[in-house]
């Protein structure tokens, strides 16, 4: 057994924090401790609560040591691994980026990562995660940093921007429900058992929600083309009907990938990111709700947000009560292949700095791809060449990338704004545009107070 | 006298034709002959007919003597100038580029650069270009040709494309009305006389009719960022009444100015083309008719065009009627510059295929920049750099420009559609988006019957 | 046991052809057939007398059919994999590579890869594998493969040219030895048991023989920057008699890895490739003779090469004398991995056109890197980021390969001898680089009666 | 007549200012004061003597008061135009850059560009340029710098690198010399009068001293095939004799355009600087003296440019003893044109940061195009596109000027050395390479005491 450390910045958190100590107890290879620490003392000690009972199950291979620490030096102090999984303040302020949008018209189905209420969570999440960056170069710069936070491209660019030696990857388990569509239709089309997520292979690019496949693999055999092929577009009553059951059923997060597959019919690469995320990048499917709907996709509501906040120790009670499973998140295998723990290296997809496995992102933007990784070693995949359409599509979003970050950084309100009005959500009128983004950075401001 | 020959492709025109021979018959500098073919005989005979009064009149000091010539060969023999200015095909064929996209809700102001009906312009345009491109190289290969013929920048690339070694190149008067709204400025601001056109120098890139200004003197002092400080917007409410007054009194390609300089407040460039094109290349300005008002602009009907067209004698016989005065168009000082019968260079503004004169275009595509024109030579002049926000605005639209003329070249209905999905005008849900291609492409097909 | 079956292209040979059954028949996981293609096909037999005896061996665990077949297209029918291995022509032919340069005093340590030798080279081999690589995509498309042909960027560029969809990849050895002799300095440094060749791995970027590593580890560890501080130059005494002695005891190949150090000291990025090959790319370690034994490294003469082609018997001789050993190289590895009958991804360098793993080189530009090697795909790793200064040695070569291979595949002589006369070691007078350049194209011409 | 104060950085020179008053005292159009700075006081001195003389000629129209001042920031007050032309320090540390490096078998033609005598020239360059910049931009932000001072690229480059909003231009009369020889050849080819030098229009692209013409007119008539067809190699025996001649008569500045021509039939444009330039840039004709004397150059040697120094005062009294006559350099042209005084703008060459003018070059670094020099403005012309063999040549001196550039302005030596290195003319064993940088670098700081 590897024995490591590992520091949880937002070990508060009722999903990630839980579904990593069910994994590392899951762990074959890894045990060591595990510090949490958190703006909200108490939510970390509540799973530290939890945490006696994961590791304490007989099924418990893993074995950690769970503390928390709210002084974050010393949480990160001798860690080989931080992972940082936060809300960048109360899940209140998601009203900033959701709710002030709508009234101009701009409904988001996700709102974390691009458009008006991507940007504004970027503009609270830069400095928190540049912050970050400080203090574990400061005191752990050895460690391996792995971020879940959304916005995934953003936050992972904020630090490296910040601090460009620190090890950062952001990770992001997006791509998997590709593979794992692509995984019934294997078993339906070929009449097959359904195969297991890694028996699909695919080749991405792009960033992160906005990734696009290339090219795809089952156990080694081309399916790409006979995918595309064989792909029958829903028709809209259906579709339609998916989402207000959808609505019904609280089922946000699902979706018939048919916007994926639309974007395949027209420009020959398969989305690779759930509907609801490719949507918000390109101005077409999401110009209104019932657009939006007529393609499956629902959006989710900021109420359901807070109410889901406000339910966390139901989450906690659920894992009380359940048997460990394993969370289909890759990073306790990034952990294992990182500390030398794994007898193979793991191939999963990786948020990283451009060195050009993005072949036409600028060099040191961050970009979605396949990472190959082992002891000590994050190597990314060039990816597939993208079709000169979506490489416009995608490039716009990296210039908005940049000039946000760099605004930020700079505190330039201006160079803000010029990547915010190029955003393809912000259609509206220049005139609602100003009053939209002035109203955003008013209310963030205010959060400063 | 420098003695040349002119073939005018077009050369029914009662535009341009009638403008060029006015201008010929003032130049101080050059006499020959001039032949008019058009596949409206009868127009380019009528335009004859306009000639005689033209080069007869007293002040005219240039002597040409003008045929007209049904035979495109015929007409190019010997030809030392090549001059196009055409319709693609009877006016009413303009029924296909703005009205179907109407039933979409798409409304252009202008309709022939960019946007659905631009693109539906392209598709008839490209392969007549195309074939003009290969007739002039079979029969006067060593003239230049200078095209008028909108959309400008795919006209342009048709005959590069279709003839690599052709020496062609765009002339557009856009950025003139630039100028003359500085010079009004400046006559207002610094309580002066007002100045000469030529005597505001810009600085310019970008693509024909999506140009910005980099910056700007008068005579020599730079004005561009006062002019900047000094601009303060009109009110919305006088913005719409003179749209309504525009409309009224059929003032179609008349503006304020008001769109040009909210560019330039947001991103620090000023759009270097009339609001009524600028308005076309991003979703902004047009998403709407009362958007498009509220900034003064109103869109040109199709009504209008088709019964400008049918007043061609009228309009001929104003010319019949009145003096001979510059058209301000710059055709003939660049035809006295490249023939050598000027005694300085000509700077005017081009479109020609990017050597780097545009530094973030791709090399070949049709950029717009001064060019430096002298004997047997045009050189461009290496652009300033704009800002990141506004390079990927353009860059869109180069995109666009090369999956189309790719598309029409190859004829790759597909590429030709992924260029049209990716116009920021066409942010209509994807399944009508489609619905509109097809029509256009229906109505496009049948046009060959 | 998976079952595959090899064609072998180049299957006479007695090195990498035995080389390869040998592993083969060590391999656990594969079995099937392979058929030996060779123009000359007396030694294919010999050799096949020789596989049997290797697969019959008690320790060979891997089962292989092994076959002569005189046609390329039967050779090649059914095929999973094509390995290419081979001379171009008699190894006397490699006068016109080695000898002639001699005559203007270019002396090349290898003279396979670039230099005019190389350039020679690669204009015999070019049109041969472009035959090649379309006598595959007719018979076998889906097979993967494999070459070990020199020059190694040329002969794989060549493949790709002719037939773009070809699943072609370069393999070459090279950078193992510098895996070895950080092997060796770890155990003399750390004092620890000699590691295993894959406990240290580098990242890569560059062409082949002329390769950079940019990091290193040994088991997860940076040693990078330590083994830079650690070096100290051997003095040139000890260096010419290390070349003295490598001549009388004909160790062609062997050297002290002191330009692979010189060039980390210099430049950062530490050379990794033998020292005999990265002296060719450059031209100050090989003005003379003398120069080049001053850094311990000497030329591999042409007549050893003859002798040792004559003595091919004997070499077979010994393989069937004793046990079976691996060869060290990785080419079975991939085939495992290809094949889907390794349990884990193989990550070995590979050559291959650039998609973005190298970030300077031209797209399409045949790069060396580290791939990943998995079920029927092989994904390049990107590279790290060489420093300016080598970028532009590398460039330097990047352009040579493209104008050497564009110039023979459309048989142009200029563009050829533009590429030649800038290659670093042609540093002679024009006139007499035209001469060696004639004189060489004559001899080569002379070939093809 | 427009009245202008030049300020004249390195007013001593008994070159280029003398030259300098005589194109003023000719001008039409101008009148003023100049303003003479240099730390050799006395020559200032001198050359306000022989100034008066100038002035005052009957010939003379243009009328300039000339003052010495011998306290920079009060030289440049109030300037409308600083002429920067001076030598870093006494001629005797041109010992450094010509004499060092021939200890190493490294001879130079001129020494003062590239190669270790260009670069060690930088070095002493780059911090007084960086200097000068400081104070203009202090004092007279808004003043014209034109400099004349080699490296050409270098000292323009950190004018730029101080002070990135300086209007600093660099002026180099080398493709005069390039346009002259065309001129006589056209009127040997076509029987005719000698042409002026402006009949002769070239498309240049490229580095000072090493810059290529993709073109050639005369009067507007394509020439540039036609000369490449008539060109015909002078023979060695003939070349020699040149050389030996030049030697004789202190011809050091003269050339057959031998090198010129020889790189126009190798790569198709013809090297448009003189032969003593072009040689220096890459290793072939200038690898040993002989082989130089066999394109008919010559060194100019250290002692005659230290005797030509010494022997001012006698250059002064020819200014005194002869009638005024226009020096054929274009400076006083772009001061006429960047003053509003000339009715027509001016295209000369320039050496300007990039921004597309060349295609290939990295943004911002200093490239020689035409440039179209009009009131307060200088716009760089687009150049042709080079073969991909010369881009390759010229992009590694764009290479080594970053580097050095980059290295003397962050104090960075082995930044500086990795350039030095990779300079084509240092062909060296590296140990010697290493030790001729060495003696360089203590020598140049030596000066420093």
């Amino acid at each position: 057994m590897k024995n490591v450390k590992i520091a949880y910045i937002g070990g508060g958190s009722q999903q990630w924090a839980l579904h990593l100590m069910a994994d590392l107890a899951l762990s074959k290879t890894l045990s060591g401790s595990l510090v949490l620490y958190d703006i909200n003392n108490e939510a970390a000690e509540k799973n530290k609560e939890v945490s006696k009972h994961i590791f304490s199950r007989p099924e418990a291979t893993g074995k950690f040591e769970v503390e928390v620490e709210a002084d974050l030096d010393r949480a990160l102090a001798g860690a080989d691994f931080v992972v940082i999984s936060i809300e960048p303040g109360p899940t209140e302020n998601r009203f900033i980026d959701l709710k002030i949008p709508e009234k101009y018209g701009i409904y988001q189905s996700v709102g974390d990562t691009t458009g008006p209420g991507g940007i504004a969570r970027a503009i609270r999440s830069i400095p928190v995660m540049a912050d970050f960056a400080n203090h574990i170069m400061d005191v752990c710069p050895d460690a391996w940093v792995i971020n879940y936070t959304n916005p995934m491209a953003w936050c992972t660019a904020a630090l490296v921007a910040a601090q460009p030696n620190i090890k950062a990857v952001g990770c992001c388990h997006e791509v998997f429900h590709t593979q794992e569509m692509l995984c019934k239709w294997v078993s339906e089309h070929y009449d097959v058992p359904l195969p297991a997520r890694h028996d699909i292979k695919l080749d991405i690019a792009g960033v992160n929600h906005f990734t696009f496949a290339t090219g795809a693999q089952w156990n080694g055999k081309d399916i790409f083309e006979e995918f595309k092929s064989a792909m029958k577009p829903l028709d809209v009553d259906t579709l339609k009907a998916n989402a207000a059951n959808r609505t019904k059923e609280e089922l946000w997060f699902d979706s018939d990938f048919e916007i994926a597959k639309d974007l395949f019919k027209r420009f020959g690469v398969l989305g690779a990111a759930g509907d609801r995320h490719l949507a918000e990048f390109i101005p077409w499917y999401i110009k209104s709700g019932e657009e939006l709907n007529s393609w499956g996709v629902v959006l989710t509501p900021y109420e359901w947000r807070v109410k889901r906040q406000a339910s966390q120790d139901e989450a906690r009670q659920e894992f009380l009560e359940s048997d460990l499973k394993p969370s289909g998140e890759e990073g306790v295998l990034m952990i294992e292949a990182l500390s030398g723990a794994a007898d193979k290296p793991c191939r999963t997809q990786v948020n990283m700095p451009n060195t050009g496995q993005n072949n036409f992102a600028p060099l040191g933007s961050i970009v979605e791809s396949y990472g190959l990784v082992s002891e000590n070693k994050i190597e990314t995949v060039s990816c597939g060449i993208l079709p000169a359409a979506v490489q416009s599509l995608v490039s716009r979003n990296l210039t908005v990338q940049g000039l946000v970050l760099e605004g930020v950084m700079e505190n330039d309100k201006e160079k803000i704004f010029s990547g915010f009005m190029i955003d393809p959500l912000v259609a509206n009128s220049p005139r609602d545009c100003e009053a939209l983004f002035e109203e955003l950075w008013t209310a963030l401001e205010n959060l400063k107070d």
